[in-house]
């Protein structure tokens, strides 16, 4: 078959700096897709765009290109409208498992497909699969099923959906091209806009423990995400939140289920039950539902009866035991004063570390190793105080854990935190 | 086996534009040898290369290590001198052939590792294999042995040289990464640098049938590879010459090979008489031949005889008549006026849909296939007089070769040309 472009030409066009013409793109991405492109091409293309990047009109066409490599779904048959979120990733951030259910409440449809961790960030699907029976796979037939039935569903992404964005995905991590606005934001927007949601809330994550370490890169990522998904028909709206410390006093997998579950009881850390409600606000915003009241829906039990239910209804027992770590080790506070700083970069790494995460695709998580957070940036500590407490069911990874601690914890004797909200911004179409 | 780096970090330094360390370039050049580094990273790597460029201590190092990945000759033993000589590629290109012979003559070692033509540039090997009988493969040993008894010798460059580098420029020609001058610099010097000879005369070519289209970047492009040279301890000396229309009258393999015997019988044409004198002088004296004479030795018949012997060694018959195109058209000029334009690129091309060159490493060449050329720019021409004969064995491809020739024939009725030398800079260390 004779093909329509020569990839190299294709790649010397971003080399050299100029614009991408639509047709370049699709046959880009669908020659990448039939393997005609090598994959030695596409990365040297990857670099190009890193460098040279792509203005709005080039990203909107990647990104198109990307979904129509795949097959799209449909909720048109839904009896409700339909409210997706995504987050970029962070370090204790449990979000989604209380704010599927909550946002359900209200007659909303919530499907989230979600991933595995990879690195220092936890995965939704590790989290949840600590919960005895509960599984990660459903059909398409099952998962509509559960959205009529229960409302909100948590299940994992199926192959079929942007395929050249999960071979592109794969190819960036290992050629230092993940990092770069446009890639990021057409490989995060192809599969949510693929999932044919009608609304979606963007958590672009800000600081230490995120992809986006400063406000103004986040913010980029933000907007471009938000135009994609305008252009695309889907009310897209991105909050940027706080991800210099870890989220909530967890990171780890059955832990984070824990905390959750305190949420869903009208409890649980402050942080975690504001940016909950404020997600929930922006996508009950979307689906018309204006009037609804998320955080009421929290203390009166009504979010907490939809987990219960999303959670049978994929083989889980809301009620078991989560399981617990025979190993656990503290640290403590060296000195007197204010805690300024726990990281969260150093905390998910120490959450890795311990068994909470992978290092490769095929490796197992522990449902039980993370870190357990007793102070927060902030409060006043005493020398010996227990700052956290490291859980693992391996005790030999315990060093390397503390190993990454070290300068992620600084207590000034005359130090002060400035109190900010979870929300640092707003970007809406 | 524990390796000292990791690819992505390496990548990543470049890619923000930082400098490489030593031991992250040999590692890199080494591990890529060795498969561990992949060919998609490898390109990543290119592409940032490309636009982030090396500094000069990078590019020295970035050689060395394309050096030592392979083995390197030695002609420490021969009894005379040697010098080579190395073009960049041009339209016409016959000086290796004339050269290597008079060079010789004044007992001088000329060993010439030479390739096969790519694209619209002809390759040196090509041109002598259509010399019935004529091989380009020899062993070490019979180089040797012919380099001592003859003194000059063109052939294969063997696959122990460098082989990093013939990794890295296959690569480079898949993923839009060729033109980058220091991965010009290090390709061509590892090899000759590996090649251990005592100097080398670069024949750095500008216009349109070369890589290089003005005189700012090939002037880069021979500082860097003179400075490269200087470095390892081989006397190195670089000419920028004109490459904006064919060298000769000729451009295809025999129709070469017979110019070249016509300029060795004291005869040929201006520019490649002044361009092998001007290449012969840098040779001779880097060598320490400062008093030799080689125009004299090209008329008076002492290159001719080298030649005959040379092509005899390597089972070659001087004597024997070399290949006709069965088939011929000419191209004739549409008015009267001056020649202002007969463009380089343009009949490189013409040649090589004639047949003369290939488009990729496994197609055959044909002998007989090729462009004679009647008139130069600067001459002045009437309305139907005969500009250039195409010669081919296959005569389906006429049309195609006349295409190329579109826009690079342009006559005008009071154009004038300016006349320069052919050699337009030159560059010592």
């Amino acid at each position: 078959m004779s093909e329509a472009f020569d990839a190299v030409d294709v790649i010397r066009t971003k080399r050299d700096g100029g614009r991408f013409t639509p047709e370049q793109i699709d046959w880009v991405i669908d020659a990448y897709t039939r393997e005609v492109v090598a994959e030695e091409q596409m990365s040297a293309l990857a670099m190009a765009i890193f460098l040279n990047g792509m203005d709005r009109a080039e990203v909107a066409r990647w990104t198109d290109a990307m979904i129509r490599s795949g097959e799209r779904m449909d909720f048109s048959r839904l009896s409700r409208p339909t409210a997706d979120k995504h987050s970029t990733g962070g370090v204790g951030d449990k979000i989604t498992l209380p704010l599927a259910p909550l946002v359900a409440v209200f007659d909303v449809a919530v499907p989230q497909l979600s991933g595995r961790g990879l690195g220092h960030t936890g995965g939704t699907l590790d989290k949840l699969e600590s919960i005895p029976g509960w599984r990660a796979s459903l059909s398409n037939a099952e998962m509509l099923a559960q959205l009529e039935d229960v409302g909100a569903v948590i299940c994992a992404a199926g192959s079929g959906l942007a395929p050249a964005d999960k071979k592109l995905y794969a190819l960036r991590d290992t050629t230092a091209t993940v990092e770069a606005i446009p890639l990021i934001a057409s490989s995060i927007m192809s599969k949510k806009i693929a999932e044919g949601t009608d609304s979606l809330v963007l958590d672009v994550k800000v600081g230490s423990g995120a992809f986006m370490k400063d406000l103004e890169q986040a913010g980029e990522l933000a907007r471009t995400m938000v135009e994609l998904g305008t252009d695309a028909g889907v009310r897209t709206v991105a909050l940027l939140t706080d991800m210099s410390t870890p989220l909530g006093l967890t990171a780890g997998n059955a832990l984070e289920v824990r905390e959750s579950v305190e949420v869903l009881a009208g409890g649980g850390p402050e942080d975690v039950v504001e940016l909950t409600v404020a997600l929930a606000r922006e996508m009950l915003d979307a689906a018309g539902r204006t009037d609804a009241d998320p955080a009421e829906a929290l203390k009166d039990g009504r979010a907490m009866d939809v987990w219960r239910r999303m959670i049978a209804a994929q083989g889980g027992d809301p009620d078991a035991d989560l399981p617990v770590a025979e190993h656990t080790e503290d640290v403590v506070a060296e000195s007197d004063g204010v805690l300024t700083t726990l990281d969260a970069y150093d905390v998910g790494v120490a959450a890795w570390r311990l068994g909470a995460g992978r290092g490769r695709k095929e490796d197992p998580v522990q449902a039980v190793a993370g870190v357990e957070i007793h102070a927060k940036p902030g409060e006043r500590v005493t020398a010996g105080q227990k700052l956290l407490t490291l859980h693992t069911a391996t005790p030999e990874r315990f060093d390397r854990a503390r190993d990454a601690l070290s300068g992620g914890i600084v207590i000034e004797a005359d130090g002060a935190v400035e109190k900010t909200g979870i929300v640092l911004d707003r970007v809406a179409g």
